[in-house]
């Protein structure tokens, strides 16, 4: 690693449990790129402070994980498109005390789906969280539809389902869709369903396409059943890397190139 | 430099002109010791931010400077002795969100009377802020006096010559002084008086020591003169790495040894 002067600038995450994922994958392009940056992952104590000190210490950039997605949001000077549309924040970049929110999240959902070239269709999102949020505008933006929100709370279901002019179901029992998304934890290594399958084993042979954004382990249930059925996947490892790819352009104003995004993937989940 | 990981433990310092000296000094001794600690200077926006950013974000230790040595003091939940003693901080140690304030300038002056032998006798001390006040009460513990606080400014002067019973005086024309210490930015680089010396010639050649604070250069035109009139002197170098490992101490819990600490100082001052 290079040395931290005082020139170096520091973009940090701020997790209620933060891994060494995004911390290997920035540092490890700071230096192929020889960017003055230090990346390093906070569990804050307290929200308002963490963020009060990203301006007050003139912290470049700030990945924003569970539980603040939604908390941070008062707390940020201008909600750019891609937090707006879902009121969820993933990431905030410092431009001289004007703190300015992304969703890296959507924006790497959208890419995926364009670059595995996913068959237009019906689609099927299970979860109402922030990811879920995420995954329904960047499907509804890329021309999905028409489409169901599963998820067990009727309320924040419901109210994710309208946003977007789509329907809502308490589980996915029946459900027949060309596209299904998991954004629940469920497969979620040290999560309470980390063995279950997130759907019916005929839900995965009715579907197309079988996407889900749960990245440890990138293979959950969910994605070793598709892949025994034959169908095609995307992974949770590949929503992460180019999500933090997104922030670190975000950050840096330089894109890495996707051989160095892979590489980077490569090391940080090693 | 080691690899930063989620566990590594951020220290930093709050600066309103940030060198390179404290953190090369510290990520020295962390790589030298094997400790898994990371150091940056900030040069803060707003000191309250920075402060809670401090708390929130769980950053476990501080080192402050002009301007905030006392703005710092109603922002923490402890008042070491030695920050008390002076009401001034040079030093915050964060222990879960608990914030103790040291002044280690006062530990670093004390220890260097006693390591320098200076013989006990009257002293002068110019100027009346921070670093002064940590000049007169370590003098003051270490056995020094009768003592006179030279400052322009009567208020201040008169303040911190009343605290342990010395005298004021406007200017240094006719001292007469054993020691004279100068807390002054008198002869610092880049400042307004870089090439004047701080007391006029025939004070430097009545006294037995000179100690000068200002570290930049350590050599100042007051240095150069104490050494020509054959005049044992302290200077800012010793303060500054004897101060800052004191700091290195308190955030680790680790002692560097004199030859760490003069490889430390060498290095970052390089």
């Amino acid at each position: 690693m290079r040395d931290v002067t005082k020139d170096t600038q520091l973009c940090i995450s701020l997790s209620a449990r933060p891994t060494n994922i995004g911390t290997r994958f920035h540092n490890y392009l700071y230096e192929v790129l020889d960017l003055n940056y230090v990346y390093k992952a906070f569990r804050p104590t307290n929200i308002e402070q963490a963020i009060a000190g990203v301006r007050g210490l003139g912290i470049r950039g700030c990945a924003v994980s569970m539980p603040w997605k939604e908390a941070v949001i008062p707390l940020v000077d201008h909600m750019a498109e891609s937090a707006a549309a879902i009121q969820s924040v993933n990431t905030i970049v410092n431009d001289d005390g004007h703190l300015t929110a992304y969703n890296t999240d959507y924006q790497a959902i959208y890419n995926l789906l364009e670059s595995h070239q996913v068959p237009r269709g019906s689609f099927a999102v299970l979860g109402a969280g922030g990811m879920a949020k995420a995954a329904v505008a960047a499907l509804t933006n890329a021309g999905f539809g028409p489409g169901t929100v599963v998820a067990r709370n009727e309320q924040t279901g419901r109210a994710l389902a309208d946003q977007y002019g789509n329907s809502w179901a308490p589980d996915a029992d029946g459900l027949d869709a060309s596209l299904i998304l998991n954004a629940t934890p469920v497969g979620m290594s040290g999560g309470p369903a980390e063995h279950e399958l997130a759907v019916p084993q005929d839900v995965v042979e009715r579907s197309a396409t079988i996407f889900d954004v749960v990245a440890f382990p990138s293979e959950t249930p969910l994605i070793t059943a598709a892949r025994a059925a034959g169908k095609p996947v995307i992974t949770g490892a590949e929503v992460i890397a180019l999500q933090a790819a997104e922030q670190f352009v975000l950050y840096t104003g330089v894109r890495p190139t996707n051989e160095q995004v892979a590489e980077a993937s490569r090391i940080s989940r090693a």
